[in-house]
């Protein structure tokens, strides 16, 4: 049987184990395909790099990524380089030439999706991700596949591992976040330049992306709210463990209606709800709908063997398609669903105010939540000196509103500072 | 677009939601099909049962599935009727007919897998049985497709949701095995007779359709060791209590060189597993692969709509293939592995004994371990009058030389009674 040809394009953390794994699991791979595959070339930026007992032949490296993509010999290609460009004119060209392709390239789904889609359906191509969202998680292709005959409500995931450990770290040890970074710096877990994880990029590209397959709708990165856990304090941990809560960096994307809602923020959720419990650099995502009920994945999020191990299963997948002379759709988008805008969203607020300790300062406070029909759940108030605190939280209201809540608390007079805002997920 | 033409085989909890669901999303269902879904025949014992408010033409109704499945304006056969025979004869009907086959049948295809996979080949027909197992959680797709390019080392389920609420209730309460099941029937959750539940025959059925999957090779039920949950006492869930464990029903499947273990018994696990929080009928499936690291699977094992969820999601998927022309090979079984008896599985054994209170007996019974090869972690003594009670873990070791052991303990004049015997697992 003719071998599936495959190009490589990047060989680093993944496509080191992506290598490894078509060496290591080939007997295996060529009976679940039907046919072997063979590597015909890498694309890198430095072909003579020292990379160790890698087994492939060096005469395979090359920095012409542009012309491997373009020989007739190339059946699949694999992207693991990232980023926008030159990513998307690779996997473009690939595409239109009909060629199938696997890639874990978040930023560049959630940017620019569309473009990939399109090139898809032009040269009838594949284009597979599952990579892309929770690395070795299975899950994009239940969402694309086994739910499909069901109606999906709600997706609330723990999608980036970094920010995971850092809260976990934060929640164990009750460490600030300057502190809990630096652990996970040391610790190989945040990257020396940790913007895309800690204010919550990452996160939010990955909920384009999941919530585009759980609603059969387009949603970008730049549709997703999103909030990073740069703010989060130590005293935010610790008002959520006197409620019982945790603090989590979840994605959420909800349906109502004709609209979808897609944010990424840190909130609190309740020590008993299952992702509380997803702990260090763990991702793991709870899916709601309405006939299946709650499901929830659970896995490692990252990491080389993890993501290569579903970089491989798209390949398999991709390989037998090839000779099925079939392509799978890469996206459903039939239901063209609205951007609901964060202002209607509706959720709950917990707010901890440093207010001066006076008569008719929780009148005054509780005023302002009136006026702008913002409903209380449940307040504490505690002394100290000369100063109270007050802990506020809300029902569920529109975000609008308790935005503007908490703009007019911050003009008062009495109130000294706003402590904290988070929201309460997960009830 | 023409239809695509849907018998259904049974209408009980999970036909009628089948039925609900393909009525209430119709319109979604046709767009992510590319064509709508006619249901063109319902095949019941008791046509003329009352039926409430469901949405179908009384017309459709039949005693004759054979006649239904046999007809030319079917394309799909959904089978939730269950059991060997007649659902057997139908159902290789419907195959060699070209019809694909979207069933929720574990005992059929852990009984017989191969004959209707054999039919599917031969009818080149779509067979997709996702409900079988877990009910709505997306398994089997994930093992067959997702993890195709790693290799699964074991898998560790929960799979049945009756004797996770037994099990879950004792450890709860402190009640018994009796207790327990009474207020499972109480609530729905165990059926009058509740033999193929307790007993472990629905969790071996389970178990042999995932290891087929996750290893790609054959396992019928009677290839499954099993004992169920019948002997659990009281007793032994404050012993695994006391070493900060659960006992859970467990299926597990494990691969080590060509041959592979798959078993379904009550073990301890540690209360830090992530299966141990797996509580009342949920189940949830904990798969450990090379690459990939642990991932877990959680969600409601049975219910109505549940299962229903996962029958549509099947539907859709074997409705596109026949749109596109292709078919989905519904096996993997180029492996071929070997199937390890349970007397060369290694496991974990935790043995309570009451013995004699005097000198010497501890040295007896450890020479009795030490004759068979069984390396002794941990002995906890009590007294309580005249009669000691030893708690016994030993380290991993292969069950037969662990049952042999315990054989020759209950001979001993010093041991009353082995009081229990139960595996140590998830360590």
């Amino acid at each position: 049987m003719d071998p599936v040809r495959v190009a490589l394009l990047g060989c680093g953390t993944v496509g080191t184990e992506v290598v490894r794994l078509l060496h290591e699991q080939a007997a295996d791979l060529t009976a679940r395909i039907g046919a072997p595959l063979q590597l015909v070339g890498v694309a890198v930026r430095r072909p003579t790099r020292e990379r160790g007992d890698l087994p492939v032949d060096p005469a395979l490296f090359t920095t012409d990524a542009l012309g491997l993509v373009k020989r007739e010999d190339v059946d699949v290609v694999v992207e693991v380089v990232g980023g926008i460009e030159p990513s998307r004119t690779w996997l473009v060209e690939a595409l239109r030439a009909g060629k199938s392709v696997v890639t874990a390239n978040k930023a560049l789904l959630a940017e620019d999706g569309p473009t990939l889609h399109a090139a898809a359906v032009d040269g009838h191509a594949d284009l597979y991700y599952e990579a892309s969202v929770a690395g070795a998680i299975p899950l994009l292709r239940p969402l694309r596949e086994s739910l499909h005959g069901d109606r999906i409500t709600r997706v609330t995931g723990i999608v980036n591992g970094t920010t995971n450990f850092i809260l976990s770290a934060m929640d164990e040890s009750g460490a600030g976040f300057s502190e809990a970074l630096d652990e996970a710096t040391v610790l190989g877990y945040a990257e020396a330049d940790p913007t895309a994880d800690v204010e919550g990029f990452d996160a939010a590209a990955k909920a384009a992306i999941l919530a585009s397959l759980a609603f059969h709708t387009r949603v970008r990165a730049a549709d997703v709210y999103r909030e990073g856990i740069t703010e989060v304090s130590a005293a935010d941990v610790a008002s959520a463990k006197a409620m019982g809560c945790t603090i989590k960096l979840l994605c959420l994307a909800e349906r109502s209606g004709d609209a979808v809602s897609v944010r990424v923020h840190p909130a609190m959720i309740p020590r008993t709800h299952p992702l509380a419990s997803v702990g260090d650099a763990f991702n793991a995502v709870f899916v709601e709908a309405q006939a299946a009920g709650q499901l929830m994945f659970y896995g490692p999020g990252a990491g080389g063997a993890p993501t290569a191990s579903a970089v491989l299963g798209d390949i398999v997948a991709v390989a037998r398609n090839r000779l099925a002379g079939v392509r799978a759709a890469s996206e459903s988008a039939y239901a063209d669903l609205r951007i609901r805008p964060i202002g209607e969203v509706t959720t709950r607020y917990h707010i901890s105010l440093d207010v001066a300790d006076r008569a008719g300062v929780l009148a005054a406070v509780a005023g302002v939540f009136a006026d702008h029909g913002v409903s209380i759940a449940t307040v504490h108030q505690s002394g100290r000196g000369n100063e109270a605190v007050l802990v506020i939280v809300t029902h569920r209201a529109p975000d609008a509103a308790l935005a503007a809540t908490v703009a007019e608390l911050r003009g008062l007079d009495i109130v000294r500072s706003v402590a904290s805002v988070l929201r309460v997920e997960g009830e």
